[in-house]
């Protein structure tokens, strides 16, 4: 008997780790770590005014809303970032209630520099100041429309390079310019970033190994686990979990070279607060779910549930001299040997050191690397959003038709 | 051939409004809208306090949250609405940041009276500013140990009746009593949340062929659309979309009389930001999901795109001259025909009136009469949480043993 083969199954950890280091020379993001960030900086320091309004929606705005919301109160920042993100004009109007028009920065952030949402509240923002170079700056692809309008108007631009994805842009000028001009240490956002790219590209600190089989388990338990939930035990992680629904849903509701339905579905809670909503169905719901927690280590904060007493309460003195950080973190513990307890639910714990910018970032540069380590496993492309093009596309047909 | 039977499926229409006719005498939220709530309108009316805090979690603020957000900007409200309702540390200062404690009314709420997390908040407040019948209210059950402290320290006192569950309460005091302190008008509130009662237990607009249909529809179809995404097109629904993921997701994920895990998993997001997000999922993911867009007819607002003319950017002067409230309305229209257009999503679309009491009422009574119709349908109750029980406990014993 003779034998000859190609059974060369793609799905050996090497194999997988062999694909990721030839996309890396494709696809952008992976390198962003290594950019020069000095112009971001020495731009920064010329911008004079106090409230920075970045005009974006999607992944022009997910991700540096993810770490100003997680950074903003435990840093002296002395500028205020605000969002303008949607068409809904009650939201617009009482942003900007807010904003000082006189003394604004506008950053106006478009990959395509065609995005409906973002050209509409820009046109918008022309009734209220005048815009020039002044109190304007546009982020976009190189060649983009948006980017030769700020070359006419000799508005400065900063380029989103054309293989980096808007949901991947996070570490890319879309959020290093406005979070460097609020007073974000942005050298520490990529150094946290950059930790978790050497240690999955150069086999440091087990996160190639974690990565890989987690990566491998969601996608080999998709169809039993097709749900996966972040349940994030602090407030500052809100926007994170908004940027992770994005980058996990976009990214991985694809249709593979099979043409099957691929896709894990992204669900992200805050604890303590959704123990009293969701846990209840994680405990007693179907097995459809995996549970990522998320842990703050260390809050930085001493405030303290004092030792007083409140008659009739005193069965809650146990909370006396407590610190809330401490609750917490003992809040989510709880949670976590309940769900082990059940025995059936795949459930993982990330702790992440504290409220800092390399915290974030490693956090965030972790999902970034597990998205595309699943869209490895699945066959899927993880860069492109073929499914949201029809609506845009009827939007314009209905906005040509009815003037 | 003689025959005799006891097979009677109690899955008609008729045998379900039964059902809920006869759960309607021991549930108490059915009848919320028919109480008596002129000593709420008399006690707002004697609040002098600017800053209306409430302390809880959970049920005892979502509901209020939910509403408050939806109409806040659209009223001239005199008075502001804080929810301090997490152990983060940063969350709980960082909100305080903007009260008044000189000129703020705390309100806690706590069905149980003896909720961790409210009564840590509480004891907390105590060390900022003297708490006494001036500046604080309850909201609890009679019998609690949290009425009892109020009771010894002469603080006026509102029932959560009993047989109303927590997420089920925004009608109740726990609702009405902070809304009717800021200036919301829940006589509309009550009167549009009643007019979905009465359509349903009166039979009249359709409303209950419709309720049961959905119902029927989620349940029948629960193993094969397992995931019920409510895609809300206004920034201001965002507290509905939390409301309804506590109401669906509590109520719903448990075990059913023959020990099977049931639930189905609500998830909420934000139109059109999230076209820009899970819409990719939707489209071209896993056919395990419904989805609800919930649109508003009328936002009553004349904001504008104006005729602003962007070198390079012609192409978009489709834009021009138009309203953003007609453009969120179109984005909603584009999406919901790009999904029927698949063929194989199942899409319904709820059109509240407008940015007024009666409306977000309405949606919401709607969604507490759905949930109550899946409950009956898989045969669990909707009105209990035992799967969070086993972390509470865990809680407790690790708060005793480390001191």
């Amino acid at each position: 008997m003779r034998y000859t083969h190609n059974y060369n199954p793609s799905i050996s950890d090497d194999e997988i780790f062999l694909n990721i280091l030839e996309e890396k020379e494709d696809i952008g993001y992976y390198n962003l770590v290594f950019q020069e960030i000095s112009f971001y900086q020495e731009y920064a320091k010329t911008v004079k005014q106090k409230h920075i309004v970045v005009v974006g929606i999607g992944g022009s705005t997910l991700g540096t809303y993810a770490i100003y919301k997680f950074l903003k109160h435990s840093k002296e920042l002395e500028k205020r970032l605000f969002f303008l993100e949607t068409t809904d004009p009650i939201d617009i109007q009482s942003k900007l209630e807010n904003v000082d028009l006189e003394d604004a920065l506008f950053i106006v952030i478009s990959k395509s520099g065609t995005t409906v949402e973002t050209i509409a509240i820009f046109k918008y923002l022309h009734t209220l100041v005048k815009i020039d170079k002044t109190n304007c700056v546009v982020v976009t692809e190189d060649d983009s429309k948006l980017n030769s309008y700020a070359q006419q108007h000799e508005i400065k631009r900063f380029t989103i390079p054309k293989n980096v994805g808007g949901r991947f842009s996070v570490f890319s000028a879309v959020g290093l310019l406005p979070l460097s001009i609020v007073g974000i240490n942005i050298e520490s956002l990529l150094q946290g970033a950059k930790s978790i790219h050497d240690g999955f590209f150069y086999d440091k600190n087990g996160t190639r190994e974690r990565l890989l089989k987690k990566a491998r388990f969601f996608t080999e338990y998709k169809n039993r686990f097709n749900i996966n939930v972040i349940f994030s035990y602090s407030s500052r992680l809100e926007g994170f979990n908004k940027w992770y629904i994005q980058l996990w849903g976009e990214s991985l509701g694809k249709v593979d070279i099979n043409n099957t339905r691929q896709g894990l579905t992204p669900i992200g809670i805050i604890g303590p607060i959704d123990q009293h909503s969701f846990l209840q169905l994680i405990v007693e719901g179907r097995r459809d779910k995996t549970v990522t927690v998320v842990k703050v280590e260390n809050f930085d904060n001493d405030l303290k549930i004092p030792a007083v007493e409140l008659e009739g309460l005193e069965e809650l003195n146990y909370l006396n001299d407590r610190k809330f950080s401490d609750l917490i973190n003992m809040q989510a513990d709880a949670t976590i040997e309940a769900i082990n307890n059940l025995g059936d639910i795949p459930c993982d714990v990330i702790t992440i050191d504290g409220v800092c910018e390399s915290a974030i970032a490693s956090l965030m540069y972790e999902y970034e690397l597990l998205t595309s380590l699943c869209a490895k496993f699945m066959y899927i492309d993880a860069y492109n959003q073929p499914g949201v093009e029809g609506g845009k596309i009827i939007l314009k047909e209905k906005l040509k038709i009815i003037q």
